[in-house]
């Protein structure tokens, strides 16, 4: 069963009742920048977790990919997203799908910030990094928008 | 893997390339008013689907109740939602945890529509509808709102 109380009140600006804004990673030793992590929905069944994400005008989160899948749907502002080899303006309610061993990476557009829903499964790999010489190949189409 | 598109827009209006609008049930013999269904995510892991419902002004869902849990986030005007012996008033951002087996409602303002996504597993029990004489009793603390 789950622990969360029946209703959480959304109590502006994209933070909620009970739920605690958290660091976007629990290690500073990889590249991203401006982003929070809040943790809406833990289940058993089905075995997932719903995650709000939000990065500020600017940031951007860690370039990366793994064997597990990400369900996005965007819920604040804007900005555009690099999945696989390809980047995307993405808005409010646009829905991405990470399929896995995907390299992708969010940005805010520079003047808005980018909040977006991640739906993954509660056991999950650890994402992999590119090794620093692979970083300009994997984000040309970024560079290219 | 997943088999939905990498990127899909908002189209406006709480519609989305690619994904259908559905019957809100599969078969009419239960009741509800003005729902529709939509599926924005099915997902093999973790097991589960990411749906959107849409209540129209003045209709609701059906009154049931399962072993599956609903994780729900509003993202669409306002309502009120029956979740066991209570009844929320709640709006766009909101978040509702349906525990396994409890009685619940959702119902859209008169005025106003009442959209929320909903996580379940994906494999789940049929919903158990009250009896007759049940359903006063069941839905007192709305009437009490």
């Amino acid at each position: 069963m789950s622990h969360e109380p029946l209703v959480r009140k959304h109590s502006g600006d994209f933070h909620w009742e009970k739920v605690d804004v958290l660091k976007y990673k629990q290690d500073d030793t990889t590249p991203f920048k401006d982003v929070t992590r809040q943790v809406l929905f833990d289940s058993q069944d089905p075995p997932a977790q719903l995650r709000y994400f939000e990065v500020s005008p600017g940031g951007y989160t860690t370039l990366e990919r793994h064997e597990h899948v990400h369900a996005v749907m965007v819920i604040r502002g804007h900005g555009q997203c690099l999945v696989g080899d390809r980047a995307y303006d993405i808005g409010t309610h646009d829905l991405v799908n990470v399929p896995p061993m995907t390299w992708h990476q969010f940005h805010a557009a520079p003047e808005a910030p980018l909040g977006f829903l991640c739906l993954v499964a509660a056991e999950r790999d650890r994402p992999q990094m590119p090794a620093a010489g692979d970083v300009p190949e994997i984000t040309k189409p970024l560079r290219n928008k």
